[in-house]
């Protein structure tokens, strides 16, 4: 009776495939639908709703196969890199107040580069001291390294959702772009560590990261600045707009992704270029295209950003119920919850560790200048809201600790677990503490819609 | 030096993945501003340019490799129906002129239903005659039979650069309509004859066809239906647009796209159900939404649709050169025009068969109401501007001769070949021969931006 294509793939995993995107397609819609309803309510954002919802969702997975898993999809460290990073960090750059941004760019820099290898260097030193001495061992020094990293990188989207553009310029823009500079770091860092050999570990070494971490940026940034203008000149010098808004947007959507890949094919930081290349179409390819694409830009990037960051929350929480990692975990409760309080802990110390001392030294440079200074309470709001962990680090965890997404080691699946529980943990006290903030507007959502904010008049409202 | 987190993947095919997608999306692009530049250009037109540039690309690909490959990716058919035909069809359904379609749909479904019966009979009777004259043997019963539908599936998305929606509004509903249908028609078929035992096929196999058929078609247009009235309904209750432009139009697309997936779930037609789910949105759903949402959601569905169907011709005419095939396969050059011009006969045939004689029924049954009667030069139009073959008929040759992508039976690698050559000879052909069209407009492009032509006005311009 059936007569669907994909019967025929059943046996090459096609229908498995099938009803996974159907599930998850599914779950997608209600966490729109459910994130709409809550929105007025103070103590939880979307972000929250699609972990909860994949908590949920995995639960019931779980009954239903009667225990053996509560998975739909398997991580794929590939599906995250290629599909459902580019866009977020795309539209983070085209949604950025670009003079806030460049404005404060040296203080941006200090936080997003010196903060991750302090931040990085302090984590790691003291899970090598500490783990072993609560009991949890088998880790190399690799893996500390690694896990210094991993515990570096600030969650870009969930800070949003705390901090409000409008009502906070400075302290948006130091946070949103520490978050960005500071992903691009961690992934650079812990590629660069995970090449390093640790035996051989000299002083220089460090010397070393810094050099190939430079290079990195200056390269990455320019190809994304390159590709940006280069969309730019085109759309200007063909002049789509006169005979196809489609081709004008196409154009747009596979330049800036095109950039991504590039970037990421010559070994470069894909995210910094994708930041930079959507900064550089906001400022200028933006200006030349037809009043219809420009309204369908803001939103198709916008929404695309969206759909990918429920996508990885609703995961996140599904993986928090991961069966498979909890009964390979052979740690005993008390020890989990030291190694817990450990690395929060260490995440804490880390943080305040450059926080405090750089905002001094940015106060100290810009006290000639007319800049406004950071205040102590800015200070401690930037400490805090930058605690928060998220999809990168579960990226990168992935990445150390697993092979293709399976790990049959108890000492890694523990450790998987482990960066699931704080990235949740982490958002949901972030953001339950957030409606404290002075600065915090509590009842209106931007952050599913960055673009309200700031978008450009268009010429029909101005009449 | 590196930093990507791709190589990583190297060994799990990860790497050639990026290099595969950076050299798919960067000819991508220049498909588009070739396009654009040509488009003042009456022999060619953007799906032509995409199988010309997929043609050097794949010689160029060609010579870098030694000979060794002309292809960056492997056909996947998944691919293909899971990503690239929902936005396709969804579009199409969302663009269409809703009056006309229904008008005219008796005679829509005249064509789509029955033709593709008389068509396929024709095709698949044809060739079981005429391939072993002509020295072409090694196929069974089912392959004929698969044969007939595969060439009985026309191509929707060229069909719609030949004829314009506001210059011929009946024919070019009359073929797009029949487009669509015809494409569920050939799937549905190909599928009820794969499942087939040909050896015990009776004189009743065909009524069980038919009612198979009928079944799947009722059932997949009422989900279809049933997806579009529930978006309407959760937009219009919810109200999104107070808030969130973005979460609106995460919701259209997401349930248009779970549509798709659930109707190939639970064995229904996808393509049907996506088309029907457009018709429903863009009358519904697309009312409740706001003023932003709407202009957005016009050209995002045209815009992925577009780059959707740019990346299947640019396949195709990778595929054309496919070096691999063209060794495998073992026929003369003799046998192999032999065959090219018995499958072209017998697609000419094939739609002659059914295109005059339904046209006469539906005159008869349309002379007692006020409608416009189909003339005989309306008549030829259909004939000649349905002989396109495309995507649909690649994708289905991909499935019933090759397991995954790949073929190691030379009389089937063969079959894929022909199959390729009849799809890029019909398109030349019949676009070349389109622009004697009467109704032909000539030097305008709307087949990139199907929304230009019949785009609501916005409020804004009413002023």
């Amino acid at each position: 009776m059936g007569s669907s294509l994909f019967e025929n793939l059943t046996d090459a995993d096609g229908h498995a495939h099938v009803v996974s995107i159907s599930v998850f397609v599914a779950v997608l819609c209600l966490c729109i639908v459910i994130g709409h309803l809550l929105q007025e309510n103070r103590w939880v954002n979307e972000s929250i709703t699609a972990i909860l919802i994949g908590c949920i969702a995995a639960t019931i997975i779980l009954l239903w196969s009667k225990g053996r898993s509560s998975h739909i999809l398997i991580f794929n460290e590939e599906l995250f890199f290629i599909y459902l990073l580019p866009p977020i960090i795309f539209n983070a750059g085209f949604q950025v107040k670009k003079k806030q941004f460049f404005h404060n760019f040296l203080t941006i820099m200090l936080f997003g580069v010196v903060g991750v290898f302090v931040s990085s260097a302090i984590i790691a030193a003291g899970s090598w001291f500490l783990f072993p001495k609560i009991g949890f061992v088998g880790l190399q020094a690799r893996d500390y390294i690694a896990i210094g990293t991993i515990f570096s990188a600030t969650d870009t989207v969930c800070t949003l959702q705390v901090l409000h553009q409008d009502e906070t310029p400075l302290l948006y823009s130091l946070v949103f772009g520490e978050g960005v500079v500071n992903d691009a770091t961690s992934i650079v860092l812990f590629n660069t560590v995970k090449k390093l050999n640790v035996s051989r570990l000299k002083g220089w070494a460090a010397a070393n990261v810094l050099k190939d971490f430079l290079y990195l940026f200056f390269i990455s940034t320019a190809l994304g600045v390159v590709a940006g203008l280069l969309t730019a000149y085109t759309l200007k010098a063909l002049y789509f707009g006169r005979h196809s808004t489609d081709r004008e947007i196409a154009l747009m959507i596979l330049m800036a992704y095109l950039s991504y890949m590039l970037s990421e094919l010559l070994h470069l930081s894909g995210i910094l270029t994708v930041f930079f290349c959507g900064i550089v179409m906001s400022h200028y390819a933006w200006h030349n295209v037809s009043e219809n694409s420009r309204i369908t830009t803001r939103h198709i990037f916008a929404t695309l950003s969206f759909i990918a960051e429920t996508f990885i929350f609703l995961y996140v929480g599904m993986d928090a119920l991961d069966i498979e990692k909890w009964k390979m975990s052979k740690t005993s409760f008390g020890t989990s919850m030291g190694i817990y309080s450990t690395i929060i802990l260490l995440i804490l110390l880390g943080r305040a560790a450059f926080v405090f001392p750089l905002s001094a030294l940015s106060n100290y440079m810009n006290s000639k200048t007319e800049r406004v200074l950071i205040t102590f309470k800015h200070q401690v709001i930037i400490w805090w809201a930058g605690l928060m962990r998220g999809a990168v680090s579960i990226a990168l965890a992935f990445n150390q600790f697993t092979y293709s997404g399976v790990t049959w080691d108890p000492v890694y699946a523990t450790m998987i677990t482990y960066t699931v529980i704080v990235v949740l943990f982490s958002t949901l006290t972030n953001h339950t503490t957030g409606v404290w903030f002075p600065h915090k507007a509590t009842n209106k959502s931007s952050a599913s819609s960055p673009c309200n904010g700031q978008e450009p008049t268009p010429r029909t409202s101005t009449e």
